[in-house]
């Protein structure tokens, strides 16, 4: 049970919900990664072990516990900014997930900084997260919202972007480095490079590219990065902007309240160091700590080989899906260019009617619109399945995937 | 080891951090309460259950493990509604703590309602929570922010809020419901009765009360509540903002971004169904669970029993630090109208020292503003020390508390 590229058996032991059964009998088969991982036990502990040896509130005490429990949520921080190639820990900010990233760029950059007229560029392919932030802040500016197309085999169309930059007006350009619907990996440096010409800043969604590709920031050379902590092993409730030192510094702040300021008085307040300026009231001090044990977990295995056993899985996965007679796949053909997760369509099933027979075989993928109608409609569906790998995935898993479509189409006899 | 009203060595036994001992042999003495307090096992083993059976994102999806996380999730919120009295449960929105909740109506209800010259009135004795929001708000907006000024028994003036309300100016009146320096509880349904008069919205911060007493909202007849569930028990990374369902209707998204959406186009987004509506992105799944536990907990032992408990502990401390010369107590003398926290100053020991000196004896108080500034100001000190219990505090961890004073003292020549 391995791919050439990990020992997956010795990876499957660390995680205990992969020995449950669904369905009273049915093995679990975990494809919706893409919404969120499971967690291997490390994390769990991680997390148990703050809340029975040193709970405590973080930064503004000096007992024993306090300090236990702010050395270990700011290790994190250090880790995070190591993970993911970041000049400065100061720039790594906690949040709620990548939502709340993309949002806190919305209101404390993109509303000071976004005039009538201007326009943000965002593409067909994004989750909702990276549409209705910018929706709500241009609609608010008067300015406008453009989207770069996406083309028949799951690629973004580069000369939309041209187009827009070329009058001059884009302010910012926002895109997610892998798709969560059609797995494609984004060129990304590519659009940095054009977009600097212009002076236009650049966000880049990493939800769904941080846990399963190394990601250097320094290369990529963007303004903004937005990812979540759940997709890559770690606990929900934890996510982290990474934006520019000198760009947070300008930055107005978003959430008011403890641990932000520096003094406040009845009138006026000044604003704390970074990234504690964006950090207001009591973190999520169990979960950010919780995080640590999921980069350790990533570091072991190495993000190169994780790369290297998704794809090993996606071609091995759409090489038998592509036999199957009646389906459409979406996204790039080329398991190189695309990340582990794979929507398609089988007939006229609909995609929740095949999700919920499949499940009755112990297998859990995602049906629906993906949080994406943007490109549903561009793809005119209303919704897809999507499986979406992980490192504790097996061909084993594939095969018994496949032979639930079979099932699912004699059924519907497709 | 007990006081008349909970037996505790059966509480203390459902702590596992209590056994703990600091700086190698010292029994530790929680004091730190108000900060956060401890978890109890059950909630502990809620939140590892959740990531070792049923992990999985919730609300959009067919599959086994996501159907029972969405069940537990919003189970939680059922449990809170009644908790806190609450008439309908989609007037519960889950937010990160306290702090989002206050920003949460900044950003959505009042930057919508407040206008230029408009007046919102806060307290000297608020957090800075329930202060910076508001700064930033007036400030945008052109309106003035006011403060109800404390009495030196640690009391609101109320003829304040009078003086501001006569104007005809006032939008809207925010208040903590327990201060988190003073422990005074706030006569908050007779400044709703003068609020309402007015037709001022009252917005009220219940991070100290929701924990220690009982709280029901329809008595209280507010507009918003906020409160977080690490101070009560439950994980970090976890609050709640109540408000009218018909407030939350008419209030802008805050997030944009999944689940918060009905339909999303290119060009127009529509929102969804209360409370999701502010609810985007992944949410804190796990921890929402784990506040079920916690919610369970507080209910078995019972609101008005938790609250006796404090109120005979406080009793007992004030009783024996009154007697202490040179000390200086900040707060209403009589515990029935104070919750269990207790802010002093002793001779002219800074408080950081006198924390770190007790610290030594294994006992975790807090020292510094308290994120309270503006109340620091009003009492003319820089800092104080503060001791906060909870329901497993114990006389017995009062006596070791009051020793180590006296040992700070000796040292000091105080």
């Amino acid at each position: 049970m391995q791919t050439s590229f990990i020992n997956i058996e010795n990876i499957r032991n660390d995680f205990p919900i992969l020995k449950r059964k669904v369905h009273k009998d049915k093995p679990l088969v975990y494809f919706d990664n893409a919404a969120t991982t499971q967690k291997p036990i490390q994390v769990i502990e991680s997390i148990s072990n703050y809340y029975l040896n040193y709970n405590s509130n973080i930064h503004r005490a000096v007992h024993e516990l306090a300090e236990e429990a702010t050395l270990a949520y700011e290790t994190t921080r250090d880790k995070i900014a190591k993970f993911i190639n970041a000049k400065n820990r100061e720039e790594i900010v906690f949040v709620r997930g990548t939502t709340e990233a993309i949002n806190l760029v919305a209101y404390a950059w993109a509303r000071q900084n976004i005039n009538k007229d201007d326009i943000i560029v965002t593409t067909e392919y994004e989750h909702h997260s990276n549409i209705v932030p910018w929706q709500l802040v241009t609609k608010e500016k008067g300015a406008k919202l453009e989207y770069i197309g996406v083309d028949d085999n799951g690629e973004l169309i580069l000369d939309h972007l041209d187009k827009y930059l070329a009058t001059g007006k884009v302010k910012l350009v926002t895109f997610s480095q892998m798709s969560n619907v059609l797995g494609t990996i984004t060129n990304s440096e590519e659009i940095v490079k054009r977009c600097k010409k212009y002076g236009a800043r650049v966000l880049i969604d990493g939800a769904q590219s941080v846990p399963h590709m190394k990601v250097d920031l320094q290369k990529l050379d963007c303004d903004f990065f937005a990812f979540s902590a759940h997709k890559m092993l770690g606990p929900t409730g934890v996510g982290v902007l990474w934006a520019r030192k000198e760009l947070l510094q300008e930055m107005v702040p978003f959430n008011g309240g403890g641990d932000m300021i520096r003094e406040v008085h009845k009138y006026e307040t000044t604003w704390n160091d970074l990234p504690y300026k964006f950090e207001a009231g009591t973190p999520n001090i169990a979960d950010v700590i919780g995080f640590s044990a999921a980069l350790d977990y990533l570091d072991k295995i190495g993000m190169d080989k994780v790369r290297e056993h998704e794809i090993e899985l996606t071609k091995y996965a759409l090489d038998k899906l592509s036999q199957m007679k009646g389906i459409i796949l979406y996204g790039p053909k080329d398991a190189t260019k695309r990340g582990g997760v794979i929507s398609f369509n089988l007939g006229d099933i609909h995609p929740h009617d095949l999700a919920t027979i499949i499940d009755e075989d112990g297998i859990a993928i995602r049906s629906g619109h993906h949080c994406a109608q943007v490109l549903m409609e561009r793809l005119d569906v209303s919704a897809t399945s999507r499986a979406s790998f992980y490192i504790y995935n097996t061909k084993e898993e594939v095969d018994v995937f496949i032979k639930s479509l079979n099932r699912a189409k004699e059924l519907f006899k497709i």
